[in-house]
């Protein structure tokens, strides 16, 4: 089971939102709360492009690096209001306690991911893939190719599991089943229409129903 | 044209979000930021009855008006960060130019609301109306009522605009056309399936299609 972190197992997505939009308006780029939480869990890179388009002009790529490094110093302001999701200690646990191995890549960074660990219960040595780790993030599927192969676990048999579009389009390119969580706050019909297998609340309620999964003990 | 005014005319939504959350939080309550941004919107009252909801006890009426009047000034601690929506000054001038009536409703208190007339830079007598000047606000069509009533006009020959699905709701049911904007960050197909006419962007692209809804200047 392959995870995506932001939204997903941790309740940190308006957070990053909210860092990105501080970030934007002091670099003298305008742009409205919405298109940058639906831009949320891209690769930077893609995320760059795409603000390129909306503000339709070039970002040069020393301006895109101290963007991103303004961004991660904002969120990581922002740490202290950031809470595991629902369920998301328990249902790490009760995998690990099923022996069903798992698995968090995320397209944040080293810096903004690492201390999710600590705020999940996990050990430190957990499998933890970042964007630092992979030459193309989300919607790519490298990140949970990655993921799967530091498992030893083929990723045509692997459940992703996230909270955005670009999870799910990259569950698909992986060729795993996609599963959704609405703890990101995006809508579900938006999942579904992105490839979900199915679409539960949060960790504690796709916790209730790993069953209809098809997951066991193993 | 009665509008809504977080989210649909003024970029408030995720401040709006994030001060519940702090307010929440610091009462030792613990509710997820996506829960809280799909409540957004409704009346304060309303979004009470579904926090007992969600955290399976009753809240007295002192702890909830205290909750209300913490979550205003952590509200207005951010609204340094609010801008207006784009296109959403444009549109007003536009419909002003066209003569064509509007006012602003909201589930929002008089002092949260009321700077967004500066911001949105219309003049501080423009027609607003907020939750204290009606009994009940939305999903109740009270607050569309009333601004319509202020304007002289037949609510069912009114657009209302809104971000969220709690002004389609109350749209319908103050019999007006309810036209959906994304830019309070929900999902098109929420709106849609809440009885949205139309939905569009943002104001920017509303204004861009005045034509549609069969607006002209009168």
């Amino acid at each position: 089971m392959l995870f995506d972190l932001d939204g997903t197992l941790i309740d940190s997505v308006y957070q990053h939102v909210l860092a990105w939009h501080e970030t934007l308006e002091a670099a003298g780029i305008g742009l409205s709360v919405w298109r940058i939480h639906r831009r949320i869990g891209m690769s930077g890179g893609l995320f760059i492009k795409a603000l390129e388009r909306e503000i339709g002009r070039a970002i040069a790529d020393d301006e895109a690096q101290r963007l991103r490094a303004a961004h991660a110093d904002a969120y990581v302001r922002r740490l202290p209001d950031v809470r595991p999701l629902p369920g998301a200690r328990e249902l790490l646990g009760a995998l690990s306690a099923m022996a069903v191995p798992w698995a968090i890549a995320t397209s944040g960074s080293d810096k903004t991911a690492r201390p999710a660990l600590a705020l999940l219960g996990v050990a430190a040595d957990s499998p933890l893939i970042t964007r630092d780790q992979v030459s193309y993030a989300k919607p790519n599927p490298d990140l949970f190719l990655a993921a799967a192969d530091r498992l030893g676990a083929d990723p045509r048999g692997s459940f992703v599991v996230g909270d955005s579009i670009w999870d799910l389009l990259a569950a698909q390119r992986a060729g795993a089943l996609g599963v959704g969580v609405l703890s990101g706050g995006y809508g579900r019909e938006e999942l579904e229409s992105a490839g979900a297998y199915r679409v539960y609340e949060d960790p504690a309620a796709l916790l209730g129903h790993l069953d209809e999964l098809g997951i066991r003990s193993s």
